[in-house]
């Protein structure tokens, strides 16, 4: 941890207080009064692109036509004041898992160099519709699992932006765009958010339609949003769970479109999590510090030795990541089973590696482990009578050096779950971002970010 | 009703007790003996594709020549003792709303015609992975909706043979393929087997995958099967659902491969639905002869007379078609106004009239929906304890003249509360097919199986 880090073009040390990138809908009011537009805004992140790009390679192609033509649209509206929705205007960059009708869609793999199917997804398809500039598609792992991409961490080159969400995240942190498209199966919207500096949301199961996003794994996947600020990511999402629908048997979020009131909570429970373990004192210590002076303030924190069923749930959490195996890799069969007798030499080792696994797990293999992970749903609500969040940390530490993407042990829990969870950039650690994971029960997203404005405010004070 | 009836080549009047189209896989022990093979089955089936597809035009396009490979690879494995799954050498026809790598894609729309997404569907990838010879893509309405296809009734070429699921149905009825793939959002299994003659399922909602079929109104859409024999349709079905693995939050079909036994139902709940009032008294008197006749048996029959939570479903159900309405439209808006923005020149007028009211819905008249077909579900759910399974009508009467798709009312309960639902081909009216349907419970699609062969037997001894 001694090394020389290596930042990205004009980027300094991580600094939670520093003042960020520009939240998009805070400058609303000045698009509206006509000090600013919303093509102003995409120029700066044009220039931001230029900048950096070379060195990030966030993007795997981009549409910069197409964003400005969006961008020029919105500024017009705004003008009219008339704007189509809180993205209207908004650069957004789409995880490339994710199609899009003007760009192709190549999921991190070779198979599908240059493949287009020439149709927006459901949520790309609704963020247009509401104005906003879809400015290009970013670096995804291979079907958004491990084979990581080839995008840098902006505060820091030699290390990992995360996965697998990377190019969306380290765009966002580099000041490309101020939000962005991610998905999880396991860790893959919260971790690259957290390594990079960003808010991120892991939103409740199956509250955004999926259609046209790669199908692997669909039933733990989540869409989420990625930002520099917690009101882009939280009004982004927000609108396209209320417009794009919902997944099968799923809702999209209720409550209204504007920002909630900070709320300050009562009482947290302190999740270790199977991430505990696997994180070094110093880390522990920044979370503690930050745990002890809510607890100054009044919040009552609750771990696994003041009470019983909290212990309980930590310890069942100690099989999340067999069953995780399990829902993930059955879920897999088709298409990745399919994309095997297609072509073979173009996919990678681990996707060879789970062939068998995957081609051998039965129909009870899957309901065996689907009511596990039931069982630690039922738990987990039942949580919501002692606490109003959870609270923990999102990675064992700050983005690690080399390209593998990361940890998941503090994420496996919510994906499997399919709680809501939302990462907040409020600490550092070496320089480096370190993200806090606030864990809601199911529906209550909105009342998550209302913590998390609280939390904000407090810990940035 | 005195028109004089128009039959297809070689097709006589429908008589549920005639030998019908020989069950695939009751060949399977001559294809083990030696005594026949797939590809013998596949070739009659040519055959009637040769003496009766002018008339009946079930096919968009077919691909014979990998069906007459696939037929001979199965006739290979049973020589060798080792076929690959119940449907090892089955011709097999696909509904033109689910993807096929080898033939295009058209869902029943202009705007698509020629699309191919070079990809099987899940249902389709795992039929041919388990040595199933699809044969060709059958005539879908536009999008599985209202406009109908160019298919005809083979019992009565002036008549419509049902739909959405049009081609598969006349096309098993003409004895072209034993089986084949539809889809159900409002009636569009049930509705085209009933009026053909066949077995159809409708089951459990989710428990088969439906990546890779259009859609449109994913939410309450169901993959089912078509057939000529009940062991065809079951086995088929149960295949799919256990490998291609099922809808998110859903899980496959439990339950063995092999048929069950049959089960004769000791109570079964005479259901009216909306449908009864629209069926003429001559239609009606043949379904109360059968249920006569099984009270004779010892079956006790409960009708809304006889039990006042059977009354307060049968007024619950008035309500189906309006929460139908919101939540087939709602989950249309992606991507049929995606479609709109597209190419609204090669849309029909149907869809152009649902425009402005799925653009006007909200995710919380969705949610209200979704709680009204819930609190329908829960009353269904409840009988279980009174009987053991329900049985009404599955259409008002015998396929209409003329080519609209025909009546739903019998069908919208069971598309909208999720539980399985079979179509029994065992009455006649005029010389046509007239269908049963038996409605049972989540998850027991394999027990509704099981008292439709005694109901079988019982009906055709």
């Amino acid at each position: 941890m001694n090394k020389q880090v290596n930042r990205a073009e004009g980027m300094e040390a991580y600094d939670p207080k520093a003042p960020g990138f520009a939240p998009f809908t805070s400058q609303i009011p000045a698009f509206l009064d006509g000090a600013s537009t919303p093509r102003d805004y995409l120029e700066r992140c044009i220039e931001a692109i230029q900048a950096r790009e070379p060195q990030v390679m966030a993007f795997v192609c981009q549409n910069l036509e197409i964003a400005r033509a969006a961008a020029d649209a919105a500024s017009q509206r705004y003008k009219n004041g008339n704007p189509l929705s809180p993205v209207d205007g908004m650069p957004v960059g789409v995880k490339d898992i994710i199609e899009t009708q003007d760009m192709p869609t190549e999921y991190g793999s070779d198979m599908f160099a240059g493949h287009q199917s020439k149709w927006d997804a459901a949520c790309v398809y609704w963020l247009r519709r509401g104005g906003a500039a879809i400015i290009g598609k970013t670096v995804t792992t291979e079907f958004a699992a491990r084979p990581p991409g080839k995008t840098r961490n902006p505060w820091d080159l030699d290390r990992t932006p995360g996965g697998s969400s990377s190019g969306t995240a380290a765009g966002v942190a580099a000041r490309m765009f101020p939000m962005g498209l991610g998905t999880q199966v396991r860790g893959s919207v919260m971790r690259p958010a957290a390594y990079c500096g960003l808010w991120g949301l892991k939103p409740s199961f199956g509250c955004i339609n999926l259609e046209g996003i790669n199908p692997i794994s669909r039933g733990i996947n989540h869409l989420g949003t990625l930002a520099a600020s917690l009101e882009d990511m939280w009004l982004s999402l927000h609108y396209m769970s209320r417009n794009a629908g919902a997944e099968v048997t799923r809702l999209s979020l209720p409550g209204a479109t504007e920002m909630p009131a900070p709320e300050k909570p009562a009482r947290l429970i302190r999740l270790e999590t199977p991430g505990w373990e696997k994180t070094p004192d110093d880390v522990r210590a920044v979370f503690d510090a930050m745990l002890e002076s809510l607890a100054q303030d009044g919040v009552q924190i609750i771990s696994r030795e003041d009470d019983k069923d909290v212990d309980a749930f930590e310890i069942m959490m100690g099989d999340v990541l067999e069953i995780s195996d399990v829902l993930r890799d059955w879920e897999s069969r088709f298409p990745v089973l399919a994309y095997l007798d297609r072509s073979p030499d173009l996919l990678s080792q681990d996707v060879h590696s789970r062939q068998d696994i995957m081609a051998n797990l039965t129909a009870d293999d899957f309901a065996a482990a689907r009511a596990r992970a039931d069982a630690m749903q039922a738990a987990y609500a039942a949580l919501e009578t002692k606490a109003d969040a959870c609270i923990t940390l999102t990675a064992p530490g700050p983005a690690t050096i080399g390209m593998p993407t990361g940890d998941a042990s503090f994420l496996d829990p919510c994906s499997v779950i399919g709680n809501p969870a939302l990462t907040l950039p409020l600490l550092a650690s070496g320089g480096l971002p370190l993200g806090v994971q606030l864990g809601g029960f199911d529906y209550q997203d909105r009342r998550l970010v209302a913590q998390g404005l609280w939390l904000r405010d407090f810990v940035l004070a």
